[in-house]
């Protein structure tokens, strides 16, 4: 018999084995939603640009951060295609290349 | 003769006597910028509507970095309507009503 705990994010239904993950990414959840919510609340804007507003912001959190903190230039270094790197290794093929 | 020291913001031509608040409203101005330009390069949006979105988040950036540290549920406090109190001195017409 081979059971595993998991954790389910409700906001998404996503399933983490590890707990801490699961509380990340909901946490994560919690600011874009909270983001999305002030943007339609002040704007008139496309539901689905304002949750994916709120979803890059949010995943960009630590960078925006610094900018609401003074640091401004930050911003550029946000780009939707790239995840932030999770921590700061190099992928190896640019390391190599 | 009667002449005053000004202070004028290039970004958008604003004058001030004070050359501290000069520096808060130039500041204040190239945050919105950053915002603006990182959501023009990350979503096709309405330039108006990002110039908009740059500009709110940026009058109320203290309650964005209060938000981006942990705490989103302060998100709620942002009405584009009313400029955030630049002190905590409430209104003395709601404080006497």
């Amino acid at each position: 018999m081979s059971i595993t705990p998991m954790w389910r994010v409700d906001r998404d239904g996503s399933m983490f084995t590890d707990k801490k993950a699961a509380e990340e990414h909901d946490r994560m959840l919690e600011l874009a939603d909270g983001i999305t919510g002030m943007l339609e609340a002040n704007f008139k804007i496309d539901e689905q640009l304002a949750e994916e507003i709120g979803l890059l912001m949010s995943r960009n959190k630590d960078i925006l951060a610094k900018a609401f903190k003074g640091k401004p230039e930050v911003l550029q270094e946000i780009q939707s295609g790239s995840e932030p790197a999770a921590d700061n290794t190099v992928d190896i093929r640019e390391a190599v290349a």
